[in-house]
This record gives C-alpha cells, structure tokens and sequence, in this order.
C-alpha cells in the first residue's frame, strides 16, 4: 500500500515547532507564529491535514506574497448594542478569526448574543477551529465566511458562488458538537486526491462536461461544475452566506474576490450565543446527551456503520494523533523540512 | 391534461375570507382568525399551496383535536440582554412566529442584534413568511424550526432527525431575498404529488428498501428513507439545529416530538440584525444589487435555463396570482368550501 508507506507520525511539538520556525522567518512575531502554527498543527492532529500541515506552503506563499500581512491586526470599524463590524486589514486569517471569535463571545457575556464581523480578512483555514474554540467556552457559535467564485449557480456552467463554509458548534461534555461543512459537496482536494488514486466518488459530486452528473473526479475537475450540497439547496445557501457576509461586514463579495490562488480579503461573520444566560441553562448538557443518545439508537444500514454526530470522530483521532503523532503523508513533512533548511540557509 | 383541468384560480380575499370563517367556527378570535387566514392566503398567493391551502385542513384538524390552542400567546420566560426566550403554550405556528419576529426585530433595533426563541410552539407552515416579514422591514433574519423525526441519521435506516427548516433572508429593492428550505431533498408532499403522476424525481431523493439511491418517489415513500441535503453535511445540519432549537429554547427536541401526524409542541429560534445599524448602511442594497447582477450573468447551462436567486420566481407568481386569482386544485377548494357548509350547518 504506496499510501501507507508514505504516511509517517509527527509529534505535536515536534511539528508545531517547525511552523513557527517557518513563520518567524518570514516576518511573524514571536507570538503571532506561536499562535499561527498551533491552529495549523490542531487542524492536523484532528485529522484535518487539508487545512494543516497540506495547506502550510500555500499559507506561507500567500504570506510571502503579500496577499497575507504577517502583523497585521484587526481594527475597530463600528459598534452598535450587540455588534461589532471589524476590518480584517489583511491579516492572518486563523489569528483573526480567533479574534473575531473571542470578542463575539464577550459580546455575548454582556448581552446573551453577540455578533462580530471581519471585512478585508484572509481564509481562516478550517472553520471548525472556531466552533471548537467557542464551544468549548460554553458558547453556542454560528459562523461562516465567503470564498472566491468556486462553484457555479444552480443551472450555470461557470462558477460565480463561492462554497462559502458554514459551522455552527455547541458545547458538549467539556468537549464540543462540531459542525464544519462547505456548500460544495466534495472539495477540489478530495476530488484531486481521489482522482490521483483512480478512485470515483462515494455519490455524484458534480457534472461532466457534457452536463451529466458523475462520480468520476477526473471528469469534475475537468468542468469545474462541483456539486451544490442539496443541488438547488446548497447553492442557494452559499449565495445567502455571500450576501449576508457581505453586507454585514462591509467587505468584498464573492464575486469581487477575483483570483481563486490568492484568494485574499474575504469577509465573515461571528454569531455567539452565552448558554450561561439561559434559564434552562443547568439542565443543557442532560437534553444534548439525550438528543445524542437517540441518534446514536439509529439502525445502521450495516452492521458496521458507525451513527455518529459532526465532530465524533475527532475526538479519537486527536487522542490519538497526540500519543502516537500526527499521520501526515512524507512529502508534505518532507515539503516542511525542505522550507527550513532553504530559509534557515540564509 | 387533467393537472390543469382540475385548476381553478380563486381570488385572494374569497380565499382569505373562507379561510377565516372556518378559523371563526373553531374557536379563534376575530382578529387572529384574520391574521391566521391573511397567512395562509399570503403562503397559496406565493405558489406555496403546500403550506397554504392544500396545509389548511390539517391546521383546522390539529387545532380542533387540542393540539393547536387558538387562544393562546406567547408567554416571555426569560429575557436577557438581546436575547428573550417565550414559551409559545401551543398557541397557532404561524402566529407565534410572527410574533417572535416582531420581537426579534425589536431586539435588533435596541441592540443591533436580536434572538428569540420559542418552546412549546407549533408548526410555522412556510417559514419562508417570517423571512419576508423580517426583510421587508429591513432586516436580515436567521430562522428555524425543529420537526418531528422524519429523516434518518446518514448511515441510518429509521427516521429519527428532523427536516428542520431553515430560512435566511435579506432586504433587496424593497422586495426581499428568501431562502427557505428543509433538509430532506424532496417534501413527502413532493414525492406524493410525483408518486400519483407516475414521474420520477428529477435527482435522486433517497434510498430504497434495498439501500440504492433512487429516483423513484414510490420507493422512498415504502422506504421512508429520504436524502437529507448533501448527504452526510444535511443530515448534520439537522441534528445541530434541532440541538441549537432545544436548548436555546428549553423546548422538545425532535426525538421527544413524537408523532408526526400531529406534530405538536415544537422549538424555533429567530435571530434578526437590524441593518440600519451598520456603518455601510447606505451601500448595502447596491452591493445585493452587484451580487445579484453577477449571479444574473452565470452561463446557463441550456439557453432556456433561468439563473434566479431564491425568492425571484415568488414576485411573478404573486403578482400573477392577486390579478388573476389565486392557482389551486379544484379539490382542494371544494374541501375548503364543503368545511364551511358543514361547519356553518351546525
């Protein structure tokens, strides 16, 4: 099995300590990559390398690029009761975003809910590390950000909707119900990482040049007509996520975030709800435990279907990414190694 | 084309009329009797007869089996901040909702932001009402309900999530941009309609007895099996806004809504952004206006295909249909009118 070979375990520190080192030489302070590169190696030990340590060079390039501003931080644009609009002004998206999270959720100690926007930030890589974030201080969390032009309209050829990922999170058990999914039903990097293999699809994630709707990767990223999640539904959706994004914030829609490679400047929203001002706040653990327990009642359609909740699984990877490392593929460590040497070689 | 043999227009005030005599002989007040009838009128008027006309019968059973209280209001439990939780005391759906968007938008006009939330409600029919509500006032609004348990879990055989519908919608020219859909892909009204027809579901919208995706209504209505939206990413979705509903509300959960014939005692939240609060105010209906634009010039992907965002069509059809007369099957009027005769011969 080439895929097993290839795949080695990474301590936490170990590749923690490699992203900061990155960051730092390309214009991070000590702190900014500090924080920076524990998101990045979170996203990884929860099983999420896409956003991890897959996505690292991208970060980098893009930083190097001037497209993300390493120190950057956000500013204030307006206030009002409950609100608050920030601008992003280009900086890390993973650090604003944690920002934008944090002051949601003193808004909402203040105020039961609380709502923070980001114009003119950067992707912030895996949305779940929000809804994790926020859960895991008792807050409810709703919150979601605007991509470039990824997917096209329900109906449309060429792609002028972003996939837009959505999270909503709540807490549960001192750990957290997570749910973290883009509009389109399968990534590019899926499709890419499947086609390579010469797998199809679980189910039809978009239409072939010919307007058929196909499990074929190859045939998708050949289109570039991805799949809506629900069709009509999920596009949709990602068109409302755009528009509200945009207008709560004040920043650049979908369509005026031109280059998919760069893909710089986008705009999200924050939405936080305090559990803690709840009249029925003592008995909320009890009644999502119950809601859990039924679904995990559920009859598998086989024997070995697992019935789990958005998040399940993440705790058991986590668990056991930190004692035995963290799985990722030689190259991409390999890609991480290479960056250091070159840049420490200066 | 007996479809269209069988359908007759009836104009909106006769429609509404009839609507609230019946409401009248079942114990509702004058005044909510009209604001009951005005709904479900306004629900046909949009083409939306599946939870207007064709609906209606099943509100009048539910209200005169005791699980629709004409009577009842909301009582408030709770208020903190911008956040105000009601008990809705199984007062009639449609005005519940009605009235926690009103207060929703009061919140959001104190606070920028407001959320409220109801325990202990009925169904809202379409909530695609409250989102045209809340927008055509100005404000964006994020609403949904939770349902009885009519949709497996992904990986699951037996019903036990809801198809919870979620409405997000936002002021535009005026008019308004509503999003409003369930989490199953097709209504078992829908696959009914489709089944009686004879035709197939133009994609697949669940599985068969034997597990198989199909296109075939029959077969899910024997299997019960409906395809949330995206797959495994719907069924997520609704499972977080069935928890985020029960414990912002303190109300049922789906799995404690036991039956889905009567489907009483439901939870809902609705959160509502007052946008004349934000500093970019002045610019938001140009900046949907280029949103829109941009969506407008999608390739379509036959020349007969129209790009629209969701809600568009609903202007023609309401318009069409308060000149002309409201569309409807001639059997479901006639049900309208003998209830009348039958009630008004006591």
């Amino acid at each position: 099995m080439a895929k097993t070979e290839n795949s080695i375990r990474i301590p936490f520190d170990e590749m923690k300590s490699e992203f900061s080192r990155i960051l730092l030489s390309i214009g991070f302070s000590e702190q900014k990559a500090d924080k920076c590169a524990e998101i990045f190696t979170m996203n990884s030990l929860d099983g999420v390398n896409s956003h991890g340590i897959n996505r690292f060079p991208r970060f980098v390039k893009n930083t190097l690029e001037g497209f993300v501003k390493p120190e950057a931080v956000p500013t204030i644009l307006h206030r009002f009761g409950s609100l608050e609009q920030w601008d992003g002004n280009l900086g890390p998206g993973p650090l604003n975003a944690t920002f934008a999270t944090e002051r949601a959720m003193e808004l909402a100690r203040e105020n039961g809910i609380g709502m923070v926007t980001l114009a003119n930030t950067n992707h912030w890589m895996r949305g779940g590390t929000y809804g994790w974030q926020a859960a895991k201080n008792g807050f409810v969390i709703i919150c979601w950000t605007n991509t470039c032009p990824n997917m096209p309209a329900w109906g449309a050829t060429d792609p002028r909707i972003g996939n837009n990922p959505f999270v909503i999170a709540v807490p549960y058990k001192n750990e957290a119900i997570v749910l973290d999914f883009a509009m389109s039903q399968y990534s590019y990097g899926k499709m890419e990482s499947l086609n390579s293999e010469g797998s199809k699809l679980p189910y039809p994630g978009g239409f072939n040049k010919n307007g058929e709707i196909t499990t074929d990767p190859g045939e998708i990223l050949e289109s570039w007509r991805v799949m809506p999640v629900g069709y009509w539904k999920g596009a949709g959706l990602s068109l409302l996520l755009d528009i509200v994004a945009t207008i709560l914030s004040g920043g650049l829609s979908t369509h005026q975030i031109h280059s998919c490679s760069s893909e710089y400047s986008v705009s999200q929203v924050f939405i936080a709800i305090n559990l803690m001002h709840l009249h029925n706040f003592p008995a909320i653990d009890n009644s999502i435990h119950q809601i859990i327990e039924d679904l995990h009642k559920s009859s598998p359609e086989t024997p070995s279907t697992k019935i789990r909740y958005p998040g399940e699984h993440v705790l058991q990877t986590r668990k056991s990414n930190m004692e035995n490392g963290i799985h990722v593929s030689r190259d991409s460590w390999e890609k991480i190694l290479r960056f250091r040497e070159r840049k420490g070689g200066r």
